[in-house]
């Protein structure tokens, strides 16, 4: 049996707005896994060599549960214009790019590199719908440490003329796909991604479908990001009701299905999600950016609906997830006062459990430090922050850190037990 | 005569709304000052050394015309409280240790190398009620290349235990202070600072509203942050029917004044503000976190109003100055949801000119690359960001590096002509 030992001030977040802290803590592995979170060390491992972190703070690492890896290219630009107009401009040209393979291998690593280095180890991601291209992006998040599904898109219509591939192409690239990548790497499997119902067509919905259910598939999306687009919706799918009914009548919404955005998801809607056990990804800053809306997390949360956090960049102009946690943190104090102060803001443990745990659950794990996962976790060096007035307690520290931690303050990360940082 | 010269592309912002881009251009200053934008080297130059910037970027610095000094050292703690909590567990303690000149220059020292490294060279700072520290404050900023002005804060009521003054003491102190720090320092002077209508007696505006006129100073306060602190100006003030007027009557509201917040300012009081030429100091992200609401901004600039930006640390808890415009654009992109998309939200022109040029105004300057300024300045390094998929024009490269730049993307700064990064 091989024991890893890691001492620090260890802070979880076993459950939606709760922390456990453990000052000067032991977080111990066997053979790879959690055994669990200790104040002393148990007699067993005193012989057990101890990685010790000393005053830093170790926590659960970041899960990004919806972002577009090729516009990692275009992030932070074109923010001034309207979706449509951002999307023709920028989105379609920049993700077409990604024909060429030595390109998406400069900017794939790059990615990879800058995640791993902001201690996000967990991610959902949209590829180009190259299907090399998207060999190329496992490949590289393999390569850096990170774990999670990477999907080619699927987008047969409504794509406009530089992006897009007919249902014959996208069905057969998809096969092809999953053929050579299911088995491929260790972290990374394939997700199934219709891009969104408008560029779907009614065929390669119900192709996906039925390959999501033979070959036992996740699926991610999007749903009610904004108000034209359900419109639009409506407007293809006259015997649905609401929007998520375009994918359900398809196979495509279960309790393997993430679902970017939900800004707009009403209470029938939303109840749909739950009931269905689909997971809501978040990405409260692409919502602002793009002049969406702001989603209604507290109501999702609240009722039962399992919400998780996304940066998806670039409508997102933030890839590190610290960030991302505390955009959502505003984006709440924002619906706090659209509501007129009634609907309560997300705490910063609540939002950093969205970002973290809530996530992870996503991937089949318990999160967090839960005993019998591998670890997944990153080390906080505090010490550049402004010298404080007061000893801070590490509760405060932790919350301090979410607020200012940049990739140069994190320490280490680890990946599905691995040290990758 | 001394002639210098800088070279790269050049991105001035010398209108609301407005850029005007020279790529390649040579940046001319004479004795100091600033000659003009030429896109090719007039002949009179040739023989003047240049310093070559060769791809990157030049823009005017920026300008935080609102932010308090001390609580450097709380930055992103205590985001979860209210207001009132937030005041007393944090801020007042956190104020009141700067009691320690020792711990002052520790965390002044701190704080103005961070906001030089972030592009800041213009301030208008709440320094603690302490004169020393005060003085440490101004002479760290000096040192560090700052220019503008500090205030030793007046709270003579209201204040809680820790942090406050009789008003004896504060009225001893602030004269004092005026005397030893009016001519100290070259670029660093000073401004009266009453905390804000509640914590004044009507004693002590009156006399800070007699020392404004003596001694030709400048004034800056808080207005309107939050709707119980208007409701509670009320009761103060009942001879008063809008907050503004209780620093009307006593001549702390003119043309020399910085006003932060005005969140809640309806027209008459925005009206009042324009007519008495009066500044206001936008502070979206200290708005958001303390759940205080969203400023009128777009209406503000319509009306014509001057706006300019505050990163009203700790309240906000973002020091650096192209975080806080992007705050400002997407606070109101949050004002456009709220309104039902009726207001249009700033584009990052628009709120990069809010950044700089606008308040740069307040210091008597004309902002930006105006002839006869000294040279305030930025150098970005964008060479770090992700690879684009297009070549990226000089425009898009200017609005990519508001969204994106850190203090490592910053090569180079100038402040009043002088190198200071």
């Amino acid at each position: 049996m091989t024991v890893q030992i890691i001492k620090g001030h260890i802070v979880d977040a076993p459950a939606f707005g709760k922390l456990a802290i453990t000052e000067n803590g032991f977080l111990i592995l066997e053979n790879g896994r959690i055994e669990g979170v200790f104040a002393e060390l148990p007699e067993t491992y005193r012989n057990a060599p101890v990685t010790d972190y000393a005053d830093k703070l170790i926590l659960p690492s970041f899960a990004d549960l919806h972002m577009h890896a090729p516009q990692y290219a275009m992030l932070g630009t074109g923010m001034d214009l309207p979706l449509l107009d951002w999307l023709n401009t920028y989105t379609f040209k920049t993700e077409a790019a990604f024909k060429d393979t030595a390109y998406a291998r400069e900017v794939y690593r790059a990615l990879a590199k800058e995640m791993i280095d902001n201690g996000t180890t967990r991610v959902c991601a949209f590829s180009s719908l190259h299907r090399e291209s998207t060999m190329i992006l496992m490949e590289e998040f393999e390569k850096a440490g990170m774990t999670g599904y990477v999907g080619k898109v699927n987008m047969d219509r409504n794509s406009g003329d530089v992006l897009t591939e007919t249902t014959e192409e996208s069905m057969r690239e998809t096969t092809a796909w999953l053929d050579e990548a299911s088995d491929q790497f260790e972290h990374i499997k394939p997700v199934l991604t219709p891009r969104f119902t408008p560029t779907c067509s009614n065929e390669l919905m119900a192709f996906l479908g039925k390959l999501a259910e033979e070959r036992n598939l996740p699926v991610q999306s999007h749903l009610s990001e904004n108000t034209s687009e359900i419109a639009w919706v409506r407007e293809l799918h006259p015997d649905c009701a609401q929007y998520w009914e375009s994918y359900k009548k398809y196979g495509l919404f279960n309790e393997r299905t993430v679902m970017a955005h939900c800004v707009h998801s009403d209470e029938r809607e939303r109840t749909a999600m739950r009931e269905n056990g689909v997971w809501v990804a978040h990405c409260p800053d692409s919502n602002i950016n793009l002049v969406s809306g702001v989603a209604p997390v507290r109501k999702m949360v609240n009722e039962g609906v399992r919400v998780t956090l996304g940066s998806d960049i670039a409508g997102g102009a933030l890839l590190a997830m610290p960030q991302v946690v505390t955009s959502a943190i505003r984006a709440s104090k924002m619906k706090r006062i659209q509501t007129d102060w009634t609907d309560d803001f997300l705490t910063v443990a609540e939002a950093f459990y969205l970002g973290t745990t809530a996530g992870a659950k996503f991937f089949g794990t318990n999160g967090g430090f839960a005993k019998g996962d591998t670890l997944h976790a990153i080390v906080v060096d505090d010490s550049a922050f402004p010298t404080s007035a007061q000893k801070l307690s590490v509760t405060e520290r932790f919350e301090r850190a979410i607020y200012l931690m940049t990739k140069r303050d994190i320490a280490a990360v680890y990946s599905d037990g691995r040290k990758v940082k």
